[in-house]
């Protein structure tokens, strides 16, 4: 049997679970549905039917997120291809096929999306099993999502008679209501899941018929892809110069290889919060309730709390509180979440883009408190995280250790700090913050300046390759 | 002309208007509809009428408030009767008789809740002034509210025929639907505000005809009580000896001396979070919003944001969002946030009594990060204030200043702080925070310990009279 290479799709930086999922931590990346985040449970559903790490295309801005939560799922060694610009799903795959021959091989590529819910994992894995004869035997496979409702949301697949893998008879857009309607009813009408398995080659091939530039420019930008670990940084101009088109127009609606597979997995992409309602456990009363919530006569309703919110008198409602935006909008309308984003980004607002607390490679920082001359943060660096070594222009920073062991390099000294001790760096001091330990270095730190802006920022050396 | 005396009603702990107002801190310490407290702008509203300091009936735990309140809007002297337990209305009121009579004058009395709105400043104060010459003649005048609506909320007054300042027909209680639409048809019943202009004297005097053991609790607690400063603090025993009643019932209902004063002075009681959006300037779409509020295809709601809240789609709807909690309620159901409160109270959780802000004669602290073994306070100390002379048991803590100046007392050193400036207090060091300048002093303080709850606290020494 054929090789089985896992490409996980974690391109996309989904506003529409906003504010939850916002542009530098998007929606793959949050435990929206369980304990595990979308992208890891994405891979727990499929490694058993892989020997192989999983193959990641991702932005450049989420590869420490990407490669963080694959370790944490105990995957050593991922390959993660970073796009230098999103240039839709064909090229993506694309770059992913060229990796996965790299070595001389020509494995079957189950391509996923990672920030999709499937309910009856069993039985995807069976399916993906059943396909992979066809797969071998070079046929381009989808799977077809029966659908449970004549959603227009999705694009549809009408698959000819049969049973198991069978012929595509079209690929059709998102239908309107009647049209949805009555796919539904002729029963030869499934949604488009977006999860593919075909051969390397194969995609390669039937890509270089229909859209041979961006074969060309795909290849291109992997050949001159630079390494970093296990980053494979795609060239970014030759990226750039790649025609941006999905996986099903530049190829599925055009091969006459395509095939579906139609499955009834429990399948939900999570492309709303109305969805993310839908696939959350419900009481009697139709809520999904996270967190802190009291509910007074509330039905039908999704809510998610850090702090306490308090729902009274209120049906089909979605409630969402983050640390520093709260979206209250009605179940039917959640699409408009987006045009709630796109007047944040038009004011240039960091709420679109940034949770209040910020990861980066090393760890996290939460600015808890702020005001004119002054801000509080809580800072969490990693075991063996190491911040850069840097100066300040505008702030002096105390730093106090709640938990772990810090090691502060501050101008000629090097020294430890353990919970309840602390520091002081001046103004224009030279220093470091690392965590030496195995648990969590996690401090409080107060600065003081005129300037509080993160630009605010000498950086003379860095471990994580920002300069 | 008689002297009057304005008598503030500032017993209330309203909690109708959670999660804005909560007991320890309520609405009528609050700005809800405009720059000043509604307390203090029920004293800016009269002060022109009267040549005396008001006299303010407040609880014991919110007298520091109500003292600074005061203060902030030029009050200079203003003497606060301290109830040890609310016993309604009647009894706060002929405690107040008892203290504008103590130099042997005999006032008018101008009793006005102090968590009202009155839109018509002018048209109020010309009302109490045509309700003067009858209050010296020895009338108890109650100010009718020219009913705008059919409300089934407030008690209604039948007033008999005439022009200005007449007899009062009947008192009733709260109606339903259908009487209140009678009511209000009729044109001859006003809402009772809960207003009221009378001689001290002839108060005490109808009291003691209608409930002569109130008007002897009430003169033993009087007399028993114990000055401290400018707070009065009626004796506990005899005041909880007292029957509990309200004006209306004690005294109005029964004396053939009460008369009613319509009058149309666009009057609100606030009672709630749909009559606060009643009161609030609303855009062309009816919403009041506050705050950082982002609203797309919203109708009629009222939000309040501390952070941003962003609704979309929603109608009728209620968002107030403070630090630690928020609601979201149909504007219809607002009445139900008790439910909430009660199930808040039952739980024993402090947000039903404490703002996460949690203020102090001193000034006020802040949590704003926990965790385990740690906690981060902003503390605020008003000029000139003081901390108790303290220490604790199981927390040690980090002082950062990082506005203003301290003085500390850390066992056996003063000294003085400046921003950007730390110290450290370790477990068990009896000391002090105090701010010797003449502004507001803030410093972030980081606990280490154990054990974090406000109750490991040793006080030695404290200028507020907290043992």
């Amino acid at each position: 049997m054929s090789e089985l290479q896992v490409v996980l799709l974690s391109g996309g930086a989904g506003t529409r679970l906003w504010p939850l999922s916002r542009e530098a931590y998007p929606k793959q990346f949050l435990p929206l549905a369980g304990e595990a985040t979308m992208l890891q449970d994405t891979w727990l559903r499929v490694r058993e039917l892989s020997g192989m790490p999983p193959l990641v295309v991702a932005n450049e801005e989420h590869r420490f997120l990407a490669a963080e939560q694959l370790r944490q799922v105990g995957v050593e060694g991922a390959e993660i291809l970073l796009e230098p610009t999103g240039r839709n799903t064909a090229p993506a795959i694309a770059a992913a096929a060229l990796q996965a021959m790299a070595a001389g091989k020509d494995p079957l590529l189950l391509v996923l999306p990672s920030d999709h819910v499937v309910r009856d994992v069993g039985a995807f894995r069976g399916a993906v099993r059943e396909a992979i004869p066809a797969a071998e035997g070079g046929a381009l496979i989808t799977f077809g999502i029966v659908a449970a409702a004549p959603e227009t949301g999705f694009g549809y697949i009408q698959a000819a008679a049969g049973e198991g893998v069978r012929a595509v008879r079209r690929f059709v857009e998102k239908p309107d209501a009647a049209t949805a309607q009555g796919y539904v009813a002729g029963g030869d009408y499934y949604w488009n899941s977006g999860m593919f398995l075909f051969r390397a080659s194969r995609y390669l091939e039937e890509l270089e018929r229909f859209d041979p530039d961006m074969v060309q420019a795909v290849r291109r930008a992997f050949d001159g892809a630079a390494r970093d670990g296990d980053f494979i940084r795609l060239e970014r101009e030759a990226f750039a110069a790649s025609p941006a088109d999905s996986i099903d127009y530049a190829v599925m609606e055009k091969t006459d290889r395509a095939m579906v597979l139609p499955v009834d997995i429990g399948w939900n992409d999570v492309g709303s919060w109305s969805a993310l309602w839908q696939v959350s456990e419900q009481d009697g009363d139709g809520n999904a309730h996270h967190g802190d919530v009291i509910s007074v006569d509330t039905r039908n309703s999704y809510a998610y709390a850090r702090r306490l919110v308090a729902l009274v008198g209120v049906d089909d409602l979605v409630v969402v509180e983050t640390d520093d935006a709260v979206l209250v909008a009605r179940k039917d309308r959640v699409q408009q979440v987006k045009e709630v984003v796109a007047r944040l980004k038009s004011d240039e607002r960091s709420h679109a883009v940034l949770h209040r607390e910020v990861h980066r490679p090393w760890g996290s920082y939460d600015s808890i408190d702020a005001d004119v001359g002054f801000q509080v943060k809580r800072i969490k660096v990693k075991p063996g995280g190491r911040l850069s070594l840097q100066s300040h222009r505008h702030r002096a920073e105390h730093w106090i250790v709640v938990r772990g062991t810090a090691r502060v390099t501050r101008d000629n000294d090097v020294f430890e700090l353990h919970a309840n001790q602390s520091t002081y760096i001046p103004l224009g001091a030279k220093h470091r913050l690392e965590n030496p330990g195995t648990e969590v270095l996690e401090l409080i730190e107060v600065q003081s300046g005129d300037y509080l802006g993160e630009d605010d920022i000498v950086r003379y050396d860095d471990v994580y390759g920002r300069s």
